[in-house]
């Protein structure tokens, strides 16, 4: 029944709505569940990150997982003209208050005098997070209510509540439940029924084709019998077939005179299943319920090269299929939130969904509760890429209660980082700190990385914002000096003239001979250089094909972008041809967790020293969502919120291109070939087109600058659309 | 069912032990099941805290919650001669290694192997605490496995596990789980059905008496017919009665043509139960289950005077009422654990039950978790008396395990509490702290209140003595300068040396005029001071009536203490006759929150507004256990675990007393007059006797020295009893 969640919900928003129709009221306020800020999103990210199973067995995180506070007041003050009768809906053991008085029992309804009165609700819950929905005409739960976990409402001897309480009050969390059925520890994700494109007998079993990677529950129709049924899921043919190492599978124990239909009880990421059965257990037909998040497809993208277009939607699939209650690494394996992951996964959701509160839900699952005992999964770069993601975030979407309310949870992550700097104020690997990068053969993390300063040089300045959207001015000094005096001491440690790069690391105070791409490529898209700078790193890093390659398409998202931002579209178009194209040659319905041309067949499939270990459907594989959309169509915000973005198309080699791009504003939407250029702008937000022509441009609908060196400036009437006649 | 739960445990302990023997095994090693030090315990006291109501209102407390940690790794490596069968019983969802190896699925049966191996459980379980209990012969679950909630063990691409993890481990925590069917989730108190002792038929209903204060279940028996029923619980007979006012009451919904009977869900504290019902409802008959912790009785106390001898039992039966998961305030009302309350119950509990679990486990729910966010139940005197807890824990047991374990818990508090002094280095109460001190009229709590600095000077000394024990030796230097520094501040600040008496408090930098006995009576036992000073104290402010009587049993406590480390044990006795024996005269069977011999009638019942208010049996009503214990059979450690302790008796008037007074190496069992006295010893630990004679005192089995002013000394033989013949 869960799995039709959303189909019901429909529903009972449908009868909801009839019955206030009929009931001959006015259309009441919309009601939604609510809790506090940030803790069903820790609670649904234990519930999916425990799901996990490798070849049975249960394989949780290896990091502290947080809880919710079980105890949490909620409270507000209403003014109303008229009495008005309340519904209560609540998960956890309550009262309810009105003006601090407290009505008897578990009330399921209550009338709200006329007047200004405060409602207050007190929730206890250990297994689920307190959650209250609020139904009147205007009395309703939504996120202006105020939250605490502690409301020091003490009383004196007689009977005086205390008036110096401190407490801390936040806004309540909410979501999209909004009807009393939808109570937040109900959420699953949406289902439907997908059937195999061809079912093969072999010798000792059957082998089962969905024709593309997918995810969900298989069901077995009209399973009977005594005996067992294995299940060996395979991303790839082989691994499904190779009983002994494929990473997920289940074994069923039947027992059944009737026919049933049976249902896995877990998920699983597959192309291939292979069934082996006893001889006397019989099932009449094999399907799955595929199991995803509706998501609105805002972002698109097509062009006059059809490899480029398939590459555009293998990689919106293989992120629809990552993008699941939260931004997850795989779906295979490890469908964990992964901070590194989940910061590519959020870029690439501003150029499709557009969906945010995925993206606040991975923030605040990933940064759980204080006290901070390790990095963001444990590592470094990770906990980083964390404070990167709330930069993106406010950028893209200007949310500054998200900053406001989360803030003492970005300070004392910061401070965790600040008090873990070497003696040079400089981060190292300390025990029980993992320093990824990439998954690169011999890659060295000794000493101090390079890498892991410029991303907290970074990470410092997403701090100094958002002090400043928290009101925290003395917060923001002190990160700025430090991070202004980090990124000088980054120059100054790290920048070898000769080599026109910045070397790996520095290990007992000395600069290692070593030059990889990481923080040169991250350095130019911060913007961090000057242009000779630039070109060298370009010429001596990112285009030397002796500078260790990269394999993942996890880096190869940042040096890709590393090369847009050089203006080499051209370049890297024929790079996501041959790499990403690469993979679609071989056969990947979705991209991988790793992809090294020079390997050949199952090769492939191997990773962690398992044959089948790699992930073929990793959301950093789907990067050209990204790419295509800002360095292609070329649309980026320029202030937070899109109140001023840029489009500067780049067709990068290509004869023509269109496609949208989501903003909080509408979509901006935009056809470029070599002679013209259609742009639709959002409805709101000041929009500026950037064109290179060589010839004198021109637009009926709005008046061209010219900038010098061929390039020209044109607004972009709001929600207009225009047209450029050029010359590429 | 539940409520059988330490008979049934009983039986499954029996059905182990025949099982083992019938299977012909040689007797296994004793299994437990363990978590997480500290988890149980908070998940318990939220259980537990939020069980309160007030009319059917639920009432939970005001401050923060903590959880547990719901992922947890366990493990513990064995060195077996021979391989065997290992049951495993898990509370959450989990998975079981060997070396590091995974067996597929949640197996019940694993088969350990010859040699040496390390057997590992990863546990998850939101609702409740993660725990095993695992049981082979050799291989047994026990606080010698190690634990942790954040094992970091990451592989790198190769599959290699990481080799610097960095990672905290603790031993498991356990209690008397000792069977696999006793998880620690199923914990409840055992029962016992009470039938009244008088039951009257009153117009409106009936009025029922169980003849002394009593805790638990209302039973009604035969329950039938179709209305409602009423029950209205008073500690008094006057709050039974008063429908309108009494504090608690269940009310039942009754629809069922067959007698049944019916159990009330939840414990209530009361001594008389009205009832009110349709007529068309009945039920033959009321009685109760009586729910307790079953504590052994090993301290007592029996003497000359009989009032005594009663005021010793009503204390003990009061603090056996309150001695239940945790140590509680009352029964009736919070039935929450405060710190301040808890810690007159460790006192008396080191001279009635030793129950030492009782002790870290309320001392573990009160601490809660990191991040520190107020003070220990909101107040800053009982964030301190936690500290004061530990320091006692410690001397009466010895217990280094606890401290080790718990002191970075420590150190956050302590943190807490420093980065919260003012500018002159002192506590003074910032928004959101409840300086709480007492329930007194009038009780200024403005500025630096001097009771609050001696409490942390006194907090101060216990982190060092625990710094020292978890080999902080620089934590030990700093909190003892820190707390050398607060001890000078505090003689310099708030000695009057007119007044001949500390004073109440500092405002605005400057003393005050107030002299209240708070500061005054803690500064002697925890002996500050020298003779002039305690002599100034006593006849200034102890003795001195205009000094603002204290009316509380809470404070009386520590009044009577000082008084008789002054060795005023003659006016104590009488003050104790006076002021319980007062609650006594007025017909309490278990002794009151607060009393105030100046009250009359129903007028004694009241507090915090409201009629009924008031606690009848509060644990702090309580102290003469502790006090006969210590003052007068005058028995007390004075090395860590009773490993050197003390026995000065002092009479006080009394003719005789005799008791006896548990130790962890055995009791210690004492009879005095004015002419002999007769000792048995421990059978470890080295034990002195220190009494007055004024005569040349005599002994056959030690030898007496005398030590000047009519004062004599006398080593007592390990477990040997010895007579002193002496003339007091």
């Amino acid at each position: 029944m869960k799995r039709f969640f959303y189909k019901s919900l429909l529903q009972s928003q449908l009868i909801l709505g009839l019955w206030l129709f009929s009931a001959g009221l006015s259309l009441a306020q919309q009601a939604t569940w609510i809790w506090y800020p940030g803790d069903f999103e820790i609670w649904l990210g234990n519930k999916m990150q425990n799901r996990r199973t490798e070849r049975g067995v249960f394989f949780p995180p290896f990091w502290k997982l947080d809880s919710h506070y079980n105890l949490i007041d909620f409270h507000k003050s209403f003014t109303l003209n008229a009495p008005e009768e309340v519904s209560i809906f609540v998960e956890g053991q309550y009262n309810v208050k009105i003006d601090g008085k407290a009505i008897t029992g578990y009330p399921k309804k209550i009338t709200m005098p006329a007047g200004k009165h405060k409602l207050s609700l007190k929730v206890f819950c250990q297994d689920r997070v307190p959650a209250i929905f609020i139904q009147g005409k205007n009395v309703v739960s939504d996120n202006s209510w105020l939250v605490t976990f502690e409301d020091k409402e003490w009383i004196d001897e007689t009977g005086k509540a205390s008036d110096q309480s401190g407490t801390t009050w936040l806004n309540a969390g909410s979501w999209n439940f909004n009807t009393p059925a939808q109570a937040p520890s109900k959420f699953s994700l949406a289902t439907k029924t997908q059937k195999p494109v061809k079912v093969e007998t072999l010798k000792e079993g059957m082998i089962i084709d969905f024709g593309k990677e997918t995810f969900g529950f298989v069901q077995l129709k009209g399973l009977k019998g005594i005996g067992k049924v294995e299940i060996f899921y395979g991303e790839s043919k082989e691994e499904a077939l190779d009983t002994e190492h494929c990473e997920t599978l289940d074994q069923l124990t039947i027992n059944q005179d009737i026919a049933k239909d049976s249902t896995m009880e877990l998920t699983k990421a597959f192309r291939y299943i292979f069934i082996k059965k006893s001889p006397a257990v019989s099932f009449k037909e094999v399907s799955m319920l595929y199991e995803y998040m509706p998501e609105k497809e805002r972002g698109s993208f097509r062009c006059s090269d059809e490899q480029i277009n398939q590459i555009y939607d293998v990689a919106k699939y293989t992120f629809q299929l990552n993008t699941r209650e939260f931004f997850i690494d795989g779906i295979k394996r490890d469908r964990w939130i992964w901070s590194g992951d989940a910061y590519q996964s959020y870029l690439m959701n501003y150029y499709s969904f557009f969906d945010s509160p995925a993206v606040t839900r991975t923030l605040l699952a990933l940064r759980g509760k204080d006290p901070v005992t390790s990095h963001i999964n444990t590592i470094m770069d990770y906990t980083f890429y964390w404070f990167l993601g709330i930069y993106d975030y406010y950028l893209y979407t200007g949310d500054k209660t998200f900053i406001q309310q989360f803030y003492p949870r970005m300070q004392t992550l910061m401070e965790y980082c600040l008090s873990r700097r070497n003696k040079d104020g400089m981060m190292e690997g300390l025990s029980g700190d993992w320093v990824f990068i990439d998954w690169a053969e011999g890659l060295s993390k000794k000493g101090a990385v390079s890498f892991e300063q410029l991303l907290l040089t970074r990470s410092l300045e997403t701090m100094t914002l958002c002090a400043n959207i928290a009101d925290d001015t003395k917060g923001a000094t002190r990160y700025k000096q430090i991070g202004e005096e980090l990124k000088a001491k980054f120059f100054n440690t790290y920048w070898n003239e000769n080599k026109h790069a910045f070397v790996h690391s520095q290990v007992d105070g000395k600069q290692t001979d070593n030059v990889t791409r990481y923080s040169n490529m991250f350095a130019i898209f911060f913007n961090y250089l000057d242009d000779a700078k630039k070109q060298g790193i370009k010429n001596h890093v990112l285009l030397n094909d002796n500078i260790q390659k990269i394999t993942t398409p996890y880096m190869r998202f940042y040096e890709l972008e590393a090369l847009c931002a050089l203006g080499e579209q051209k370049f890297v178009l024929d790079e996501m041809k041959s790499y990403w194209g690469g993979m679609l040659k071989l056969g990947a319905t979705s991209f991988w967790e790793e992809y090294n041309p020079a390997k050949s067949g199952a090769e492939h499939y191997a990773m962690y020293g398992r044959p089948f270990g790699k992930s073929l459907c990793h959301a950093w594989g789907a990067s050209p969502i990204y790419l295509l959309g800002k360095y292609y169509l070329g649309v980026k915000p320029t202030s937070p919120a899109y109140e001023q973005y840029e489009i500067t198309p780049e067709l990068g080699g290509l004869a023509w291109m269109e496609g949208s791009v989501p903003t909080p504003k509408g979509d901006v939407k935009l056809y470029c070939s070599k002679e013209s250029i259609k742009i639709t702008g959002t409805n709101d937000g000041v929009g500026k087109l950037k064109f290179k022509s060589q010839t004198t441009p021109t637009c009926a609908q709005g008046s061209i600058q010219s900038v010098g060196n061929q390039w020209y400036e044109l607004s972009i009437p709001k929600g207009q659309t225009i047209e450029v006649k050029y010359q590429q």
